[in-house]
Formats: structure tokens, C-alpha cells, sequence
């Protein structure tokens, strides 16, 4: 029932009944814009996931007791400071960026939603944000979402955005999306900044389920370097204009899959656009004899900085691979263990296939995308996670972060 | 009971009734020492610690056979060639190396214990070490422990060789003991090869735990990149020929912190030599709820390859610390937290001190060595780690290792 028709020139990028901007105001050093906003014609329902780590950043519990109301009408966000550590000055600072958009919307507070990513630690230069609300709301348009996918960037190298379209009994809807991401990425709840907004007519409550089961499937399985972010938010608003109603488990089950087509394809320009990433891999393990043994093994795997830095040097060596296997933490014998390169088959039953194939796995990972499978030949279990290389321009990225 | 007197200088370095080699055996390119051996006048008693990746080499194997009669005269050891993910042919090659060299000593080849590292999955060239099996034996020597620390190097830019004495009851002991480290090194045994011996008397089973414990306050508290080893082993020889016989608990307890401090030395030397390492960086967690808390929290910082990068760029990014703290997957009050970077306090109460200190907090991460203290204020408890800076020569290194 979906469609498959998508859209990704910035042009053409709009969703009945939204408009956004993205300004500059000064957060960030460098003259770029740093300051975003989503608004809807009228409230819409919301969804949203949060990051899992225990420190989160002001933003996060601001919109998480907000979110309980399933309305919102507007988010701003900023880059350039994440709000984190920053204390009840923090909290009151989160409020006062939302207050000021409001009062700037001349909606309600409470119907706005906050987002901050940037360096942990240090006061949000709130002032700022208040003195830019009137431009940042002058600003929005309903083509706007590039602008916006501009502001919420940090490290990332291109903004990324995505629309797609679907169809529920016939009647047509639209998904766009905006996301940022580039560093502190691991699949651990939601790991970035995404804000997607929806013409589709849902309740809150199944727009909280197709959320949450859309992003485990798609931003919950990437990973660029195993740290998880205080900020990560996801929110999805729907505005119901389109007409098209998900009232059906049918409906919502075709609703999902385009939402989440849509959310991997975001993710995967993530991994691609992860800080110093020069190759996206698909890690894949099968025959594990759970699904949890193999997600754990591919988590292993995908986070294993010598396997990284062997896909960054384009070095077949596979036994950094069975070793991070051998290590997390799962039963498993070594001697049933299968290690593929694309079809190009590298280890069979645990032993090496020789010094031949070596020319063709090479050739493999010259590629900019490739997958790596591993089956462990014990089980019907079956997990994958997106991950990247791991290239010296990451570590010079990180170094210099803050100065 | 035990004393302080340490010898690192290489000449000195003898242990009572043991010899030592290492020779080229061309396995390693380029003409580099890479097969080494110990030997004791009569078979000694032997302990172990092994790895705990389920994918384990075949000289694992075998020593975890022959470890069981608690008894070893002579260890050999290849660098070069890890013989893991070799099959049944590498475990007849682990026990044909054994073999050559207790044809050359005229022993029982089940006194003889064997240890590879180096590439994974390659086939051990068991040959050239039947070759060179006379030479190597003919090449003992009482202070031959020098050229067996050359002899296990892969890339470990310096020979790790320790030596110290102690007492028992006013009789004094010698321990002598070489590591090799450098890369695929995390805290979960034993991270390395270790190979200890000493002249001190003790029984099988006391030396397995003292051996054990020590191991556990060192070895298992150092990480350089997070990945555990399939080839991991720490053997303890001990020869009884000083005399010094450890027979009551105060007699182990001396002897275990006197060893226990020398593997600290040990594990140090480790982590400073890792692969691209520029800084050694002491994490201690205290405060936690519980020790395994406070471990699990060190665990995660310690591994963090945004912390390891800041540190390599000397950036005083606390946010980093914090964020790394709160995935560690330990329920935890953000706004309790502190953090000093030796004496200097960066955050309190979960909040920065402010750009005044940043100056004094850089001078500590220019130091070569420096101690990140996470205070959480919740209860008792309290773990280390030793960990390192992650650098640009970290990911050159592992790019670029089999070729």
C-alpha cells in the first residue's frame, strides 16, 4: 500500500500543513546557521523517543513531561550547545527558548517543544535564541525543511532530509524528515536529532507505537563510534490534513514500513555522513541461536575499533572479526563459524580460506558500502547493525572537537 | 614482608634455576627475534590465567590441557602467528612445536607449555620452529630473558622485562617476569601474554591463586583499544629452589601483594606501549552504589573513543566523561556528580566549574600520565581502570596491520 515514490531535491521538500526555517544566530562560531524551527497550522498529535543514557540533557526533560499531553504545534532547535550538565539554569533556559518562540507564534508555551546538540557543559546562550525568535518565525516557509536540516547540524558534513509518500485506502500522505548526526552514535535509543512531520491523520497513540518500532528498526541499528548522546530526541508530528486515516492494524502496518523505509534510508545517510566515515557496512549475523545472541554479536562486531580500523585500511582480516565474535559475551563454537565479505566467502568452519581469496575480498572492501555476514550455524537467530570504518580523520575530528 | 628493591636494568635480570632465549626463527619479516623460551632445571610448578574469548587459539587449547598435572619445565613461545582459527591442524602444530623443543631439552613433552600471537587465521609455519628448536635451546642462558621479551614483541615498540624481590620469613625470593601487549587489549583475562617465574616454594594450588588475584588487580584493570584477545596467557613458574616457602596466609598475602605490584609495573609498561599510545590515563570511579557499579562506569569511560580522543587532543571535555558515564547502564543522579582531572575540579553537583579552570585542567592533560576521578556520592564503591589516549597513529597502525 505504500508508495515507493520519494523525493530528495531540497526543493522540492514540503508536508501539507508544516513550514519550517533555519537562521543563523550566533550560537556557533563561523557565521552558520544554527537556529531551527517546525510549525504546524494547528496542534498536531506528537510522538517522540528519547536517549537512553541516564544523563540527559535540560531539552530531553523538558520535552519529556510536555510530550504527555500528545500535542504540540512547534519545535525549535538549536546547535552549537546541547544544554547538558547545565543544571536548573539549564531547565529555565529550555523553557525560556520554547516561551520565546511561543510568544513569537503567539501560541501557547506548552505547545512547544525544545532541542539542543552541541559541546555538553556549558550555559545555553539563551538571549540569543530570545532575540532571534521573531526572525527565526519570520523566517519559516513551507519549503524551509533545508534550512532547518542546516541548523541542526554539528560535525555533520551535508544536511540530510528526506521525503517520501504513502497512501492509506487511497488517499495520499506525506513524511518529512530532518535529522542530524555525525558523532555519539550507537543504537541505543535514539542516537541524533531527527524531527519528522506527517500530513497523516493518527492517533497519538499509535503514532507513539509506529515511532518507537520504526526507529528500533532503523536508528537503533547504526552505529559510528558506541557513545550514546544526552540530547538524542526523535519527534514525530502528524497533522492529519491529508485525509488519510490510519484506523486499521492494516493501516497502521502500511503507515509503518513507509515510516520506517524512510527512517533507514535517513540512517544510513547518517553512518555515511559519520564523523571521518570513508565506508558504510552492513554487519550481519545469522544462525546464532537466538535473536539477542546476534544482536549481541553484531553489536560486538560493529564497535570492535580493530575490525574499524582494518575496513579503513581495506584489510580483509577477518580474525579481528571472530575474535570481537568470540568476545561478547555469547556460547558459541567456533569451529561452525562462517565469515563472508559481500558473497566473497572468507572462513568456513572457523578456518581461513586460504591466501586465494584474498585479491577478491580486497576488492570488496574497496567498496564504499559492503557487508560483512557472519553465521554462526547454531540457530535460527539473526540480527544486523549499520556500521562505518573508523579513519584517522575521526580521531582528528575529536581531538579538535571543542577548539 | 616484601621488599621494594626492583631491578629494571636487563643485564641484571636473572630468576634462580631458570634460563631464558629468543632467537629469529623467520617467522616475523624483517629479521626480528620471534621465538623465545624458558626453561627450568627440574619441572616446576605452574599456574595459568587464559582468555575469556570463546574463540581460543590453539596453544590455549593445549595449555589448558596440560596446566591440569600442575606441572611445567620449559614454555615456548612464537611471536608472528597467532595459530587461532587454525583448526585441527593448529593444534597439531601447538603440540609439534612442544615437541621440538622437549626433543631438544630431552623432556617429557607434556612439561612443555606453548604461546602464539600475532595475525589470526594464518597457518603456523611450524616448520621453521622445528628447525630452529636446537639453536633456541642452545641459545639458554640465565640472563637470556632479556632477548625472550625481544622474542614476543608484535608491536610493542619496547621489551617488557621486570624483575623484583621479596621475602619469606627473612628468606628472599625473586620474581622475574616478561609481557607483551600493544594492541587487542581490554580487562577481561588476562589481555596479553605474560610469562613469570620465580624461585619462591609454594604448592600448585596456592600459586594458581595468588596468581589469579594478582592478575585480577592488574592485567584485568588496563584497556588500550577494548578488543580481547583469542591467544591471551599469563604463565607463573614457581622453582622452589630460594627456599623462601610460602606455607600460611601471611606468607601468601606477601608474597601475592609483592607479585601483585610487580604485574602493576607490569601492566603499565603495557599500556604506556600501546598501540600509538601518548598518554596512560588512571580512571577511578568511587562513590558508586557498589564496587560493580562504580566498575561497570569505569569500564564504559575507560573505553569511550570520544574521551580517548579528547585526551589525545588534550581537551578538557568533561561532557564526554559524564556522557559515557550515564550509558554505562548503572542507575545514577546526574546532579551528584564531580569530576577532577588530578586535583582540579571540573564538574560539581553534576555542573562545569566554568571556563576559569579550563587552563589548570589542560596543564593536567598535557601531562604524559594523568587520573580522571569520577565521584558519584552514592555509596561505597569504587574501581580503576588504566586506560590511554586514542591518537591518529592508534588508527595508522591497525590500517595497516598485515601488510
Amino acid at each position: 500500500m505504500s508508495s515507493p515514490a520519494t523525493s530528495d531535491m531540497k526543493e522540492k521538500i514540503t508536508c501539507n500543513g508544516f513550514q519550517a526555517a533555519g537562521i543563523e544566530a550566533g550560537i556557533k562560531k563561523n557565521d552558520r546557521k544554527d537556529l531551527g524551527l517546525i510549525c504546524a497550522e494547528k496542534p498536531a498529535v506528537v510522538a517522540g523517543v528519547f536517549t537512553a543514557n541516564r544523563v540527559q540533557a535540560a531539552p530531553v526533560l523538558l520535552d519529556k513531561q510536555r510530550i504527555t499531553s500528545k500535542r504540540c504545534q512547534a519545535i525549535v532547535v538549536n546547535s552549537g550547545n546541547a544544554n547538558c550538565c547545565t543544571g536548573a539554569q539549564g531547565l529555565e533556559d529550555a523553557a525560556a527558548m520554547a516561551d520565546s518562540v511561543a510568544d513569537a507564534l503567539g501560541i501557547a508555551p506548552e505547545l512547544v517543544m525544545v532541542a539542543s546538540t552541541g559541546v555538553i557543559g556549558e550555559p545555553l546562550p539563551v538571549g540569543k535564541i530570545q532575540t532571534a525568535a521573531p526572525q527565526l518565525v519570520h523566517a519559516l516557509r513551507p519549503d524551509g525543511f533545508s534550512d532547518l536540516a542546516e541548523a541542526i547540524m554539528t560535525t555533520d558534513t551535508v544536511p540530510k532530509l528526506l521525503s517520501t509518500d504513502g497512501q492509506v485506502d487511497g488517499r495520499p500522505y506525506t513524511i518529512t524528515a530532518v535529522a542530524k548526526g555525525a558523532g555519539m552514535i550507537r543504537p541505543d535509543m535514539a542516537t541524533m536529532l531527527g524531527f519528522v512531520c506527517s500530513d497523516i491523520d493518527i492517533s497519538a497513540d499509535m503514532l507513539q507505537r509506529v515511532l518507537r518500532s520504526a526507529a528500533a528498526n532503523s536508528f537503533n541499528r547504526i552505529t559510528i563510534d558506541g557513545d550514546t548522546s544526552t540530547n538524542d530526541t526523535v519527534l514525530l508530528m502528524a497533522s492529519g490534513l491529508s485525509g488519510a486515516q490510519v484506523r486499521t492494524e492494516a493501516h497502521y502496518d502500511s503507515f509503518r514500513q513507509t515510516l520506517e523505509d524512510l527512517f533507514i534510508r535517513l540512517a544510513r545517510m547518517i553512518v555515511k555522513d559519520g564523523e571521518g566515515v570513508t565506508k558504510l557496512v552492513d554487519i550481519v549475523v545469522k544462525g546464532a541461536r537466538n535473536n539477542e545472541d546476534a544482536r549481541r554479536i553484531a553489536d560486538t562486531v560493529s564497535h570492535s575499533n580493530l575490525v574499524k580500523t582494518a575496513f579503513y585500511g581495506e584489510d580483509a582480516n577477518w580474525g579481528r572479526i571472530i575474535a570481537a565474535a568470540g568476545r561478547a559475551g555469547v556460547a558459541l563454537d567456533p569451529d561452525t563459524i562462517d565469515i563472508f565479505f559481500n558473497d566473497v566467502q572468507m572462513v568456513k568452519n572457523g578456518i581461513g580460506c586460504g591466501k586465494k581469496i584474498e585479491a577478491k575480498a580486497t576488492a570488496v572492501l574497496q567498496k564504499s558500502e559492503f557487508t560483512v555476514t557472519v553465521d554462526l550455524h547454531q540457530g535460527p537467530g539473526r540480527a544486523a547493525v549499520i556500521t562505518c570504518d573508523f579513519s584517522i580523520d575521526y580521531v582528528k575530528i575529536n581531538a579538535d572537537y571543542r577548539t
